[in-house]
């Protein structure tokens, strides 16, 4: 996909540039280069700039606030690797940070992106201070315990539950939503004088999107291949984690996702040939092989 | 000392109120309170309001960004005791995150509070928001990868291994300082219109009073005990952790750490009656016995 590339090669090189010094230990700084700059698919960078584009707004105004949510992401996923969680040895096909380092140095490493992702916003060149102020809390609010780290906390109780549709989707809607989300909105509000109507159709897009790319996510573990996805392919099911296809059917969870897409593509309809990104991700998302 | 006291009885009060709802899962919040009310000294806190109060600001606006340093300061407690970390299983005389929830809790209770402290910083009442951009970049830089994180890194790969007086510094200034020094800035910061003199007055006093902090919590550890101290005596020295006492021998650290008091207070001599409560704290922080 055109645009995810395009996206994809300017945000490495952005994250690449910017992490690239001034850490006090170099293996700190190492070990933060390695989780972020391990070939990402970028899609949460790429909605922001995507969303940026939709209300006019130049992608470079956008870029570093799109990386400074990858960061998150990254220390996520760092933390998420670890031993005490999911404790996983392979992510993106290569080492996780915890095996590629040592455990101490993964958890200082995620620590230290997530406070790199708010120092980069409070720099985001182009952007208006009070635009800069509302995009850290934003970002703060989607990845703190009301949101991101509050659905890890949810996933983690669930392991061998067994929850109802309603319950999957609040779990969901805060570990991958509440940032996919934030994606969105922030991309947004680096627009001078966004509307609350186009904040709030993009919100819309945002949260059909977040759940469709978790359903995609399940599906993909139980239909993809290991070497495509860059994990073990049933490691859901191993973990007895419950998912879309597990509560739905294989059936159930296509013709849901393909109802989150329709419903992801009608809240932007409001939008001219500027949304074009935004729907062009929205099929990338539910379409994608890894 | 009176101005401690009244400071941590307003700060545990605020911290309990904030600190109380919200969270998606309870057992996530139910360990960051934990995590965060376990009877800290509120020594960071404390400074932030001196700070303040020093530059004629009101304790009250001081009051939200004081304990937005808590919680950064309380996240760096829960991943520091981690097994993978310092492996410890007492802190402040009670059981650490770990041990009183479980390894993953602790992880995503420590990564929930440092996205809270940012979120606080936002909504700070009574500042304006230019200065609350200011504060927010102060603390990620004082708390990320080139300062105190990079700190606990230097401090891991130090264990075991002889350092000379400046390395031990350099590490120290990361650590402890970093925090310390952001404490005492964001105080100040919340002064509309605070010079650049003033501010450079008061980093200086915070540099010496940031590290006369590390002194003594050698020195406490070679002499207090583990009563008092809320922690295993001699666990430094244990672990073959270098320590001021270690390089300096107990005289030469105490002879240390008086003139990093004296350093302290000599970067107040501009300030009236209104650095007094500074004054009291770097007394305080040297002389305490736990």
């Amino acid at each position: 996909m055109d645009f995810l590339e395009t996206c994809r090669s300017r945000v490495d090189a952005e994250l690449d540039r910017r992490i690239a010094s001034g850490s006090a230990s170099e293996r700190l700084q190492e070990a933060m280069r390695y989780s972020v700059l391990g070939g990402g698919k970028r899609i949460r960078p790429a909605l922001t700039l995507a969303a940026a584009s939709a209300l006019g707004q130049s992608a470079d105004a956008a870029l570093v606030p799109a990386c400074a949510i990858e960061l998150i992401h990254a220390y996520s996923l760092v933390h998420d690797d670890l031993p005490a969680m999911d404790n996983d040895e392979l992510r993106r096909g290569r080492p996780t940070a915890h095996i590629a380092f040592d455990e101490a140095t993964a958890i200082l490493a995620g620590d230290a992106l997530q406070a790199l992702a708010f120092e980069w916003l409070t720099e985001a060149p182009g952007v208006a201070a009070s635009a800069r102020l509302a995009m850290i809390q934003e970002l703060a609010r989607a990845s703190g315990h009301s949101g991101m780290v509050g659905g890890q906390a949810i996933d983690l109780e669930s392991v061998g539950k067994s929850l109802t549709l309603a319950q999957l989707e609040t779990m969901h809607r805060h570990k991958t939503g509440a940032l996919i989300e934030a994606s969105v909105r922030i991309g947004a509000l680096t627009a001078p004088g966004v509307s609350e109507l186009s904040l709030n159709a993009l919100t819309r897009y945002a949260k059909a999107l977040g759940l469709a790319f978790q359903v995609q996510d399940d599906l993909l573990d139980i239909e993809g291949d290991t070497e495509t996805i860059g994990k073990p392919q049933g490691s859901d099911v191993a973990r007895a984690k419950p998912t879309y296809p597990a509560l739905l059917g294989p059936k159930g969870a296509r013709e849901h996702l393909s109802s989150l897409l329709s419903n992801a593509l009608q809240s932007l309809q409001d939008f001219g040939p500027e949304a074009d990104p935004l729907r062009a991700m929205a099929d990338y998302v539910v379409t994608r092989t890894h």
